[in-house]
């Protein structure tokens, strides 16, 4: 696979291309990986971030401002552009972690969008980095819900029930499956008022418990 | 007081002086103040460090810059560097604020300090907030103690004793002061090996312990 597709997606061309493979090389594959670079790529993609929420949304405060940040700049925001620009194709991985699949993995293709903020970083200065970030960022800026953006679903499901002087929905686990340590958990939420019986699933019982009270608010908010 | 005052400090005459009045502008004074500065101005501040400590330690893990850097942003830091500016003097306050003494609390003057760095970037950019934060990080910089500044003084002694293979040190309340919810703890550190019985004292028993453990580790490191 060539680089240069990823440098086309990105908008940008390494001065110094070693950089550009240091940020896609994985510790397991060797010196110099990409760690040093993620640590610097974390806190340009932080302090972009943040300089665009500041401009976009004049008068909201400072408290929200740093929960769309949160939402923006996590791993599986990051994880999600890694996959658009197929980052998984372009990763230098040991032995190891390609046997084992590392190239899906989304920490390692999370941490290596980090790293590649990083380089540009290092390669060009902070413009150029806001630039890349900006470009692979605009559609999820745009598309931001400055209300609701970084609340869970159980969150928003109860803020819509006590808008509507509905009570609380009720979540109960109607199976397990698995062994101890490797549970899978189902959940159903009910909302008698609404008619509404969802379902959800996960590795966690919170997590089904979010999954089913994200099915029902799209049902609760669809009515 | 003039504010032209810290300016010659900073190194940096503002384009928009409406700008530094904001960053100056606790909320308690009323609007425009410097929250939402500050939220920029602190990741712009973790994104300067970062870079430095990158380029100061070329060869220091990941985990040991966060740490570094963790060390260089925290409140503390931070407010120690506004003292030494004398930022009290020049932060605008409410009146309840103002009476009870807002212009030293140390959050508030951390806090002003982040503001102020977010007020340069808006005002001229990264390089600006740069060169800023550089002249006032530089002496902190220069006397970094990579490999142990950040941890806490327990576990620089207990890897100072675990490294000469001196079995490690109790810990015991020796008193206690005030009531429930406003104890004070006085704690002894003993380390028979080399004749240490150090005393600490504090709000917890953990910050009484690690007063304690300061101590006996000037002490051992004395011997």
């Amino acid at each position: 696979m060539k680089r240069s597709i990823i440098c086309r997606q990105l908008g940008y061309e390494f001065n110094t291309p070693a950089l550009f493979k240091q940020a896609l090389t994985h510790r397991s594959f060797g010196m110099p990986h990409n760690e040093r670079l993620e640590f610097l790529g974390d806190s340009v993609l932080n302090c972009v971030i943040a300089n665009q929420l500041y401009h976009q949304y004049p008068r909201l405060p400072e408290g929200d401002l740093s929960r769309l940040r949160a939402h923006l700049v996590n791993k599986q925001t990051l994880y999600e552009i890694a996959q658009s620009l197929h980052l998984g194709d372009h990763v230098l991985l040991g032995e190891g972690e390609l046997k084992s699949g590392g190239f899906r993995r989304p920490s390692i293709l999370a941490d290596t969008l980090e790293a590649i903020f990083g380089a540009v970083f290092l390669d060009n200065g902070f413009v150029a980095a806001e630039k890349v970030i900006g470009r692979l960022y605009a559609p999820l800026l745009q598309g931001l819900d400055a209300k609701n953006m970084g609340k869970d679903s159980k969150t928003l499901l109860q803020e819509y029930l006590q808008g509507h002087r509905i009570p609380l929905p009720s979540y109960s686990v109607v199976a397990t499956h698995g062994e101890a340590h490797q549970q899978h958990f189902e959940v159903e939420c009910l909302i008698p008022e609404l008619n509404i019986r969802s379902r959800g699933d996960g590795p966690s019982r919170r997590s089904a418990e979010q999954s089913a009270a994200k099915e029902a608010y799209r049902l609760a908010t669809e009515t």
